[in-house]
């Protein structure tokens, strides 16, 4: 219904937002399998909240986005790989922040805000301490840009895996009838499965906007494989996964307001992968608001709403589409295609 | 994978915890269209927990649910219609369970904890005064029961609607392979839709129990039907909706742990309604552990929390084949099966 009225922006991706840049870096090779991903605000910040709802998280800067908390503008938020040692990557990310004098202003300086969430892939290349640090977050503002975002083994992606195939970084957006753009960006990495294994089709598939999915894989044939694959997750442990989501609109909203949007992409978690939220997985949404346009009355808000869970449905959808097949001394991680496709 | 184990209990229903009764109450004709839904704990109470995921929620006694809080064992919940006026109900509950002993004790009296959530069903029946109070609540308590519960427009589901359609009250359980059960009841109560609008298909049917729904309606040829139902909320006004949650366990779980299970069922709601968590929705979810069995280990608490999303979506699609068509001077809902089976 209100779904007819939706189209993907020019790039669909998070870049759809104006004013955003992406950047990112991977760690491969030497035993790595890991990266970072980071989403810049324009000049001056933006507004930001988050919605933490995994139970093994690993966070920073997280307790600044609570509605009444003193700080109101962000300047970047750093997903990483490298499960808690990742946080540092976002040192770097302000490091160069700090250098452009993009921060939250005291006597004598700028603190740039960087909240960061990181997802668990220790070891995955084959080294637990191969792992993104500063200069790696450092490296993905360097490379930033408003351009195209490439998706799959990238970024904070890098490492990623879900359901006993490959993961991986994964970007949509959508623009509503009224011209508002809400994007987002995931990193899959789940211990649930983005298939549903009685058919072998992507469970966010559906909610993919006309045309968004020309070459689905034709699954069908690859059911047991990808059931396989998904039971491979059979024995789980605590902290070994976590999805990632920023979200990202042209809208005004305060940061409760961006807090109720980032609550919203985990409805499109729950809809792109099952189990998701889980004890091993410690899921967390970011929300982004530049306020170039102005905030919007409860009717566009709901419509803003119910496109945010879906746009992250339809980015896990591009992450396990884009991600290809990885093979390390750890582990061998199926694509998608390469199974549904076989 | 992880389904191939589970079966539903004997009554698939919330009740297939032991201990736990449910009482249901309608007030209905004479401008009324409300009800409410009692779940009563065993004799001492149970652990419980929530999770308030909607933006609009009306509430009682979920602060002392919050982990680090005193109380740590609850007598009853409930699920009421009536927007808030609707909390009242709880007073009746609590008159009840005072008079049988059942409460926290102190000095003289037993204080009954009785947390409760509301739904928006105002006016659903012609006269927005006709709304459930303290003496249907009280009635619900006096004939609840452990057995089979009735599905559909009754309880706290009487006045409920979803997407156009008629809503309900549903309820589902799962067996797991080492005997621990989870259950669910909803009052399914949405601005989104339990229907792929796509399809005609309600959205949750595909997590069904091999067997469970055997007379799922051909909805194909019902479509146009279905859509224009779903488009009749297509002006939606902020808390006029909400989708109700009570799980259960016959597991030990602490005040954390059932707010981590009832965090779960709001996963099951993603799946089985869109959109959900709006603004216009104050979905809450309680969850109920009754300690019957140990503590699980984290491999068992995964497995419980995967069964305990997919429960909620069972239940929701239980609740919509159960409905009835509800036509009052205020309105007329259709029910799902009256437009897919025409």
């Amino acid at each position: 219904v209100l779904d007819d009225l939706v189209r993907p922006g020019p790039r669909n991706g998070l870049t759809d937002v104006t004013g955003l840049r992406v950047g990112q870096a991977s760690l491969t090779g030497d035993g790595a399998l890991s990266g970072v991903t980071v989403v810049l605000a324009p000049p001056g910040g933006a507004a930001a909240g988050a919605d933490v709802r995994g139970a093994a998280p690993g966070t920073r800067e997280t307790d600044l986005l609570v509605p009444g908390t003193t700080v109101d503008r962000v300047h970047a938020i750093v997903l990483s790989g490298g499960s808690a040692y990742g946080l540092d990557t976002a040192g770097g990310v302000m490091a160069r922040l700090e250098a452009a004098g993009e921060g939250f202003a005291v006597p004598g300086a700028v603190v740039p805000i960087v909240p960061a969430a990181v997802l668990f892939d220790l070891g995955r290349g084959g080294d637990v301490r191969a792992r993104p640090g500063a200069a790696l977050g450092a490296h993905a503002v360097d490379v930033a840009s408003g351009g195209t975002i490439t998706q799959g083994v990238v970024g904070a992606g890098t490492g990623a895996a879900a359901g006993g195939l490959k993961g991986g970084t994964g970007t949509a957006s959508a623009v509503l009838e009224d011209g508002t753009t809400v994007a987002a960006l995931v990193a899959v990495n789940a211990v649930g499965s983005a298939v549903d294994v009685a058919t072998g089709v992507l469970l966010g598939a559906r909610l993919g906007l006309p045309g968004e999915f020309p070459d689905l894989p034709t699954a069908s044939g690859a059911v047991d494989a990808l059931r396989e694959a998904a039971e491979r997750r059979a024995v789980p442990r605590p902290g070994t996964a976590t999805s990632l989501i920023v979200l990202a609109t042209d809208l005004t909203l305060d940061k409760a307001g961006c807090g109720r949007l980032a609550t919203m992409g985990h409805d499109g978690l729950a809809r792109a992968l099952s189990p998701v939220h889980t004890i091993m997985d410690g899921d967390a949404a970011f929300a982004l608001a530049t306020g170039v346009r102005p905030a919007p009355d409860a009717t566009a808000l709901f419509a803003v709403h119910a496109a945010a869970a879906d746009v992250v449905a339809r980015a896990v959808v591009h992450a396990m589409l884009a991600a290809t097949t990885v093979t390390t001394t750890a582990g061998h991680w199926p694509s998608y295609r390469s199974l549904a496709e076989a």
